[in-house]
């Protein structure tokens, strides 16, 4: 038999997942939504089994992801709550883990619902369900955190069932990892476009731009408003981040004219390798 | 009749450059390298007619093209000046202009040679002419600084069967913009890595990996000799450039917590979509 799963929220993670877990056979998808047009969409792509725009209906399901825009996640909970079953499984799959435990931890209170909080590392400078795409979360990492001694297993199959590889860790180690493996990236993007658009010579810029600064401004086309909300919720240790990059910064621009500059590149390129490539 | 062109240093550029004029049915290549290997794998990719180790012969060319690292374009010169026919046209493809169009200047002094300062804003973190590829310069854009008035047309025209579009700037304005459009994202991807490389705990960063990282950091795994050099002979606008970066970086840290800072992604997104997509 078939698990009955409720995505709330179908963009691109939301419409992925949905296409994904239905592409393993074992879960069957109901999908919710605001826009009919978008549930809709879901259905022509083969990203849900069914569609609602009622938040309620979710309450059928075994498990419940909430795949809304991180700001949406609490909101969508405290709504959500108090028409659930008790011992039904409840997540969502938002990039900050730490305030949206906290939140949910209050909501929660005792009612016997359980809750974990999930992240799958796997996304796009595209949004909406038109890019989902139901390869996305193959040979990513999902990272779990659950409140409260929450049952895990239930969710790690399905994520398991989508591709994706299971990591649990506390929200705090959570949060501190990705402020460096995503979120200060996005900000050294969004910076490096910001401090040529005041250049007098745009097109003279154009014939200029070299792959790097393709490469590296790239998450700059990610949508402002998602980005906004997870600088807002993750302030603090991007802001640690930041400063551990300030650093290495003045480093290299005082090394810039000297010969001992190799050392610090080939570390850096031999670091990378190492990241990517293991030892 | 095809014109003889003489490429010194037969990496990735010169490769590249070869494979495209010979494509093209104009050129005839001379490739003049330190290694013999690398002259046999030159010939075997069809990046050149003949090869030789000898950097006299280049003085047989028409066209000379030095496109070795940036440290070694003036010593090259140094050496090739006196043996060359009065009126050869010499190039080369660094990617930094003013210090080396200097020293030239100074080399020349009264021999009637022809020099034209070159860089095609093409490339790879890949070297060597086993990366070497035909469409390289493809819709790509060639800088061309003449050097007191030099003919430029044979070597515009040289540019153009290799695929690139020519334009023609000082060399200060030059090394103004690719300290933005190339270094200063070097720059920045080189520090990004080095400032998780004493991270302690390097599986966990692998896991949680994003897209951002990976893209913003690729450049990473550039040359470091290569790019030394670089950023030595360019240190002085890649600080200007830094300055500016620097200032947008803090801006955006400070508001971090802020909802105006969505306005800054917007703009930054706005723009990027400019630079690359025209209006």
């Amino acid at each position: 038999m078939k698990t009955n799963v409720a995505i709330i929220g179908i963009g691109l993670i939301g419409g992925s997942l949905g296409q994904a877990l239905r592409g393993s056979g074992k879960y069957r998808v109901l999908g919710i939504a605001r826009k009919r047009r978008t549930l809709r969409t879901a259905k022509r792509l083969g990203a849900i089994d069914e569609g609602s725009t009622r938040l309620q209906d979710a309450s059928r399901a075994d498990i419940i992801v909430i795949a809304t825009p991180v700001d949406d996640v609490v909101p969508t909970a405290r709504k959500l709550f108090p028409v659930l079953r008790p011992g039904t499984l409840v997540t969502d799959v938002a990039s900050v883990k730490g305030p949206i435990l906290e939140s949910i931890s209050r909501l929660i209170q005792n009612r016997p619902i359980h809750f974990v909080g999930g992240h799958p590392l796997a996304g796009s400078h595209q949004t909406g369900v038109k890019a989902a795409n139901l390869n996305l979360f193959r040979g990513s990492t999902c990272v779990l955190i659950p409140l409260r001694k929450a049952p895990l297993n239930a969710l790690a199959a399905l994520w398991r069932a989508a591709g994706a590889r299971v990591r649990i860790m506390s929200a705090a180690s959570h949060d501190a990892a990705v402020a460096v493996t995503s979120h200060l990236p996005h900000v050294l993007a969004y910076g490096l476009v910001l401090s040529v658009a005041g250049h007098r010579d745009r097109k003279m810029l154009t014939a200029l731009l070299a792959g790097s600064f393709r490469d590296v401004t790239r998450v700059a086309s990610s949508d402002p408003e998602q980005w906004k909300q997870i600088f807002q919720s993750n302030a603090r240790p991007i802001r640690r981040a930041l400063a551990g990059y300030k650093k290495v910064l003045a480093r290299l621009e005082k090394r810039l004219g000297q010969p001992s500059l190799r050392a610090d590149l080939k570390k850096s390129q031999t670091f990378r390798h190492l990241l990517f490539h293991g030892k």
